[in-house]
């Protein structure tokens, strides 16, 4: 079988490690390139001693036409601000580019600036751009040169709402996100708010209404509903290290139960086999879905309030950042779309 | 000073070794007594090493008689189910009782019966029974013979609430409560849920909407409120052993702004030394209160969607449970609320 | 590729379904029977969510008939005392066996009773029983019927001392193993010592020269040196799940550095892929290795003591279980060792 | 009763919040500065809001001369090499010092220079400097001007083994440290070796044999022994905040059982409230003593191998720093050892 070569900007993040643990099992890729403008030369065993004897090779520079020499397709796990200015050099000197920063996400940019605080690529970019939310846009991804990869929240709160938003099953203006991540989700970068003293035994909220994937979510949701959403969205930083759960409140317009919610979403889901529908009265937890690709979603019906409770979980580092960006890999190259990551939680 | 006798029912639980852990330093109270059904006659130090030397009497048995010879005041740290037993041969037998289980709070023994699935106390000492949630109810705590000390989430829930909701700035139709717990606050019994290797690394949600502290909560809301309130309520297990976070959800009926919740929480809470309003745009973490009495409260108000959004952190083990039980001992016997609670959070 | 068919017993253990994780992506493996006594007939996605849609078969009881007609090899994940009496049926019913119980390690019956309280199996199978500390006897593993899979402290300490032992670098007498291990080593059984808020933010000893394992690893230690060898061993219970480090100390019997230690290890596992050992200067971490079947092995030799320190960790759950047990199936089949294990670790 | 002043340099350190937490209990003292070179004018509940409404007024800056107007003794809660500079303007101005620093510990400033890498105090105020090993050298303490506060490990490791040295039980030359450290060891300051995603479900050795507190153990056992003992020290990095664990080990020079020990250990810790020696075949954790100034310790003799085993346990930020350094203030000021310190381990 033929293999494709790929390189990975930003290697020596969270993201970037995670991509080489499941790419060194994907049997169509060949990795070519492990790049990290900081550590250029060095083994990236220096920083990451759990690749020893697997990524042997020393890191790249980021440089755009070394790199097409090298590789067909190229991940950017890059900070957002970086990838605006780089996938535009990336992508003429030939190369189709899965971006995992949040810079061609939102299709306004003046919204995406309102939120992140930097200037915004190009429009013309930011329309190419697909967003790459595996289950639902899969037929806009297959053939894609740009992908932009789905933030973690959005990912786990929209595959958790759309079947029943889409449905019209619930009222567009009640939606209140309570999302809560492990640690790893803020990345490598030392702060006090990763220190392990001020974490371990304690439960933080952060960025309360302010998060920058409060647009993501909206625009998505939105475009689903057919009108503007806006939702009620806390994030919490959670004492593990991976792992996210957006617990989603919204009115119910109707009587559904449970059962009815569990048909409908399978239906929504069916072939995707990342996506698993919990029956009624389970509810997913983030260790179900630990080191995998994997959503898990489950529902409670409250007849006493009208209101309908989702829980979605995905594992932040994997479904929310580099399993999802091979899956879109997949789905561009036309392979089916469970190659590399066809891996079982790890449990316990 | 001289100094009062108390008893402990249920000293080798968490509730009960924390109440020593305070009671040990209360300047007004002797420890005369530390009661265990299931372990009369063997040291506590056996079970709790930590607290060698400073309890070195033999566990006693649950003897009414013998309590009532012994001690003026009994905690009753007791499962549901116990207490509403327990309670009256101690009443009778002349002591003050201030209980740590569940069976006294509700007032309706059949919405007690439908939520706590066991039979209900008469109706004369659910009626007598004082709703000890201190801020609040610190009038009738006073001189009461019965205190039925608040449960460790609604305590959180309602410190946050009920300044909002009594002066009519939200609906209390809308209210929604993320409640999020440590492992603590499923006791010291031993079960998968408790098990290291299932919660470490892990976020769970159990009882939706099925928690028997709704009652609690909706009873307490509805009398502040002036009518009926049904409130949404997740509970979410987190990997930590102390703490509850309550996020709680609600739309405003006028524009406020997070300086107007924190002057209206602070002249609410003024003289309260428990009760802690962080300034606009601050918000509580659990360890900022590990170990201590406090309640501390932060806000975010949204101007994008109407919605208030407020933060209220505990220790489960203390203001949920024993640091509450002594603030009510110390207003039942009309001394400083502080007297043995002033203690630091322990950070980090 | 032809596929050999394998079975399961005590499926529903950490062990089992660590097994289930890695042989549901071996290439040569099919699995044709989840066995577990306990809850035979449900799905074991009841007690482990994190399989739905991975495995579907429901659990199927222990009959080694029933075994038979299934199976070719069977992995018996069931406590001590338990396999003594289930693994001669399962070798009478022309079953192949490997054991991850303790009960075929130790050679000696009598030694066995002394460190297990149990009656020892029959003398003739301990002596047919394999050892299968793969790196050190993958000869004698390749078609045996019955292999005794190595404990997991045994295994990171053996791996960790016998190159230099067996060159004759060190005191046999002076050997202290200071192992700590994460809490899924006690397995998924509920008691306080599991106990989540006993365990987080604790460091707890046991079994202090009392560990079973201690023969084990002194049976192996002895043959390698040819002399009768008495370990200092202390078993440490880390807030952890998963990891075990085994810190070593012995004395010197000359003038070695780290340098010469880093070349012996390197030449004594070359071509085995699942030892990896650090240059000098660098000790592993647990994390480094979780969720994979490496052994990583690092070194301090100190000239003010003549003492050397050996650093050498695994993850309990693979190769000192479940990894272990499939890297021996593939050396008793006569495949590549690697076969189904080629996963990266986890990180982070 | 009257109270001295005293003033913390180093506030918003771990040692120093915990200075204020015992402080704030303590009889005989006010707390009349808080000072911090880098957050000088600002509330240190910017960074520290679990002190909210108990510290109000604003940092110090360090200027020792203001201290000694405002404080008769203070604590220098500084990093290594700032004390060795700041402490004689200090004492130079009136003021007592006791300095958690490791600056003042290493008699001999050339053995410090080669362990510490900075330039040694003079030697002058070298001697001057009284070790405060509150059990151990009480009587040197009181009264003097200058308490050099022990570290952490070396309180648990010399607490551990100074009884059965002193009287000849072991063999000098065969002491090897197997000592695990909580992540606050490491103080505040952000690094990868303290990110929560590098740090939780890990395990980590550091400075085998290179540790700066082995110059500091070794000066104490000599002085002990009565010869040059020389020791094998190693430290690892636990997933836990607070807590030191010393596992020690040493050859028996006699055949002396557990009760032997324990009656040993009782007879030298009489009259020191915070030792606690468990009975034989009892081993302390570190959970047993957190948040409090208790050091625990337990044995076990092996009679296969003719080694002891010592388990001695502080929690490290108090009795490992801040507790034990307001132990010294009391013993300095001749009053009762435990003023402020009679708090109970926090469990769980």
């Amino acid at each position: 079988m033929e293999k494709i070569k790929v390189a990975i900007v930003g290697s020596t993040g969270y993201g970037g490690v995670e991509l080489i643990r499941f790419l060194l099992g994907h049997p169509r890729v060949e990795i070519a390139s492990v790049i990290s403008a900081s550590s250029a030369g060095a083994p990236i065993t220096e920083g990451f001693p759990h690749l020893s004897n697997l990524v042997t090779r020393p890191l790249d520079g980021v440089d755009p036409r070394e790199i097409a020499e090298k590789a067909d397709v190229v991940f950017t796990a890059t900070p957002s601000g970086v990838s605006g200015k780089l996938v535009p050099q990336l992508l003429a000197a030939g190369l189709r580019v899965i971006d995992l920063s949040g810079d061609f996400r939102i299709k306004d940019g003046a919204v995406y600036e309102t939120w992140y605080k930097h200037e915004a690529p190009e429009a013309g970019l930011l329309e190419k751009a697909v967003y790459g939310l595996s289950e639902v846009n899969g037929a806009q991804v297959k053939g894609a040169e740009l992908i932009s990869n789905p933030g973690c929240y959005p990912t786990a709160t929209l595959l958790g709402l759309i079947p029943v938003l889409r449905e019209g099953w619930i009222d567009p203006g009640s939606i209140i996100i309570d999302a809560k991540s492990g640690v790893s989700g803020a990345g490598r970068g030392t702060s006090l708010i990763t220190h392990y003293a001020e974490i371990n035994e304690n439960l933080k909220v952060y960025k309360v209404n302010k998060h920058q994937h409060i647009p993501e979510i909206e625009q998505c949701l939105s475009e689903v509903a057919g009108e503007a959403v806006t939702v009620t969205f806390t994030t919490h930083l959670t004492p593990m290290t991976r792992g996210i759960m957006s617990t989603i409140y919204a009115g119910l317009k109707g009587t559904y139960t449970e059962e009815n919610l569990v048909e409908l979403y399978r239906q929504y889901y069916e072939g995707k086999p990342f996506v698993r529908i919990r029956e009624s009265g389970k509810w997913p937890a983030t260790k179900e879905v630990f080191g995998s690709n994997y959503c898990d979603i489950g529902f409670a019906a409250d007849p006493r309030t009208g209101r309908l409770t989702i829980i979605s979980v995905i594992d932040n580092v994997v479904k929310g950042a580099a399993g999802q960006a091979i899956q879109n890999l997949n789905l561009m190259m036309g392979w089916d779309e469970t190659l590399g990551l066809q891996l079982s939680p790890v449990y316990p």
